[in-house]
């Protein structure tokens, strides 16, 4: 049997904030089967995760695509990689079975054929939603866990600034932050996410920073006493104003900077004599280099989830070819939480 | 006994690069006695310690104001605190005696009377030069110490930079590093000072960044396998050219930035995609932090130069009047190595 199987690519790199138009859906025939002796497995895929890094993947040229595997450059053409829930369809390899659920980097896509077997692994069975592997307990948890405690190391009582925090990132750092008994204000980019994080995820504090005139200004109000931590997902102005208004011993972890993804002359120029002056530590970091701390952090993330003390927001489109808005609308802000793509039942 | 005390005051806040005729001479009448009843204590200056920093206090305002005490603003018209070494003339204070040595925050000036006896410390019979103990063996030397070892946390053979690297701090740290094990490049102003960092200080390579037209080009070229560690001293496009240079995991320990001091506009951009894709950590730091370290300083750093391990560079001037020609010469690199003004034998 054959299907014909639709994905997404790149018409051509793009530099700056990408557009619907950048994207093009084609067409494949896929035969659901392989041949005797191979390996290969077929995988339907179900839940595509969208996340704003991939955009420097889609440059011609940045300084992330160098330095980690997962941020290889995407060719202009060709599939594209992400992490995906799926279920196997067809398997050549003795380890999965029809039916199974999985999970592994597969791609923008409605089926994936799976050649090598390291980048796939079996979901067991689990009280909570399939998607959360893709958001709250899989690598945007891990961020959020580690880029929090490991890099920022926290104490209770501590004042916490975290941007972008209706994301799939800085809204559970938030929560992780009020967990341990920290202050914690957040900032988005409308009326209602606001809302959210002060009503849903218990945030001290939140503002929308489209209405704000002086960010500076704007968190010296918030943080009349300063900012200890300052969990960054935005970069440029935000990250500025930060670190104006760091505490002496101030952490910075940078978990990404989406204002500078793209506007490639867009830069964030903290003042250094407060860095030097209040011996800040501004440092960059990724989930997956925590890999040693991924029990720990799955074992307290499902407590915290179980007990109800964490919410997961999660924002899903439905249909393969929902995945150029849904990946352009992170840019606009449009997504309310952990993007997710809901390619089939 | 009196006696005329020349000082140097600011005329006038200074917000960018100084000049000389910033400054003023004045003069007071001290007597060199004190009252019956007091524990006032009169100090002949001998050396004076002249750092850049001091230009953060003499501006009207500054986030380095408010850090930490020793960078307190500087009032116009008054004396300024500095670190002296001088020689005890009178003393109402039974801990010290007429033809003691001490050294303390005294101020840019001939005399010193001192009123508080915390801010001086009796200077113990060394085998070193007395100027050690405002340079290589006082603040410079820890800030070198602790900000290469202890911020840095080097690895033998690790690659480091060097920015500013015949000055009091830039020069020890080279050569701490090469001790270590490392590979060291240094940049400096002038070409005498990048052959005195090769030939005479032992660095593996320096150049003369005024030479330069394209500072990434030029870091890529000494680094053709990127920078581990970078201790900055000037901040600007230095600080954004090596980290656009620096290896995964990279370390930045943020010193000082003399670029930024007298430029109010100046601000480092360094590419944050940089900074979160190779895990980069900049961190301010001060000196004043590692106390708890001190005495291993002194210890190793003394081993280091009776063994003739660590070569000292001091620019020595003459007279309390040469002091204002001598701070503004840090700014325009005309000092090489440690600046002090010897103001009487």
């Amino acid at each position: 049997m054959e299907v014909s199987n639709k994905y997404i690519v790149v018409k051509h790199h793009i530099q700056d904030a990408p557009k619907e138009s950048d994207f093009e859906i084609k067409t494949g025939a896929l035969k659901l089967s392989v041949d005797s002796g191979s390996n290969d497995i077929i995988v339907k895929n179900l839940y595509i995760s969208i996340d704003p890094y991939q955009i420097n993947r889609m440059k011609s040229h940045s300084p992330s695509q160098t330095a980690i595997n997962f941020a290889a450059p995407i060719t202009p053409g060709e599939a594209i990689d992400a992490l995906v829930i799926g279920k196997v369809v067809y398997s050549g390899n003795a380890k999965f079975e029809k039916e199974d659920l999985v999970m592994g980097v597969f791609s923008w896509a409605e089926y994936s054929l799976i050649k090598e077997e390291n980048i796939i692994k079996k979901l067991e069975p689990s009280q909570f939603p399939l998607t959360y592997h893709i958001g709250v307990l899989g690598f945007n948890g891990l961020s959020a866990y580690a880029g929090f405690f490991e890099v920022c190391k926290p104490q209770k009582g501590e004042k916490v600034f975290v941007s972008a925090a209706c994301g799939s990132v800085g809204s559970l750092v938030g929560q992780y932050a009020k967990i341990l008994g920290c202050y914690v204000v957040g900032c988005a980019g409308t009326q209602d996410k606001v809302r959210l994080l002060k009503d849903k995820l218990g945030f001290d504090d939140a503002f929308n920073y489209k209405e704000e005139k002086d960010l500076t200004s704007t968190l010296a109000r918030y943080f009349p006493n300063g900012i200890d931590i300052y969990f960054d997902n935005v970069g440029g102005e935000m990250l500025e104003a930060a670190v104006e208004n760091m505490n002496a011993f101030g952490r910075v972890s940078i978990c990404g900077v989406i204002s500078e993804y793209t506007d490639s002359e867009k830069r964030a120029s903290p003042n250094m004599l407060n860095v030097v002056y209040k011996r800040i530590n501004i440092r960059g970091f990724l989930a997956a280099d925590y890999m040693n701390i991924f029990q720990e952090f799955i074992d307290k993330t499902s407590e915290y989830l179980r007990s109800g003390r964490l919410h997961v927001l999660e924002d899903v489109s439905s249909g393969v070819d929902s995945i150029p808005s849904a990946f352009v609308g992170l840019f606009n802000g449009n997504n309310v939480g952990k993007k997710i793509v809901k390619v089939a039942e």
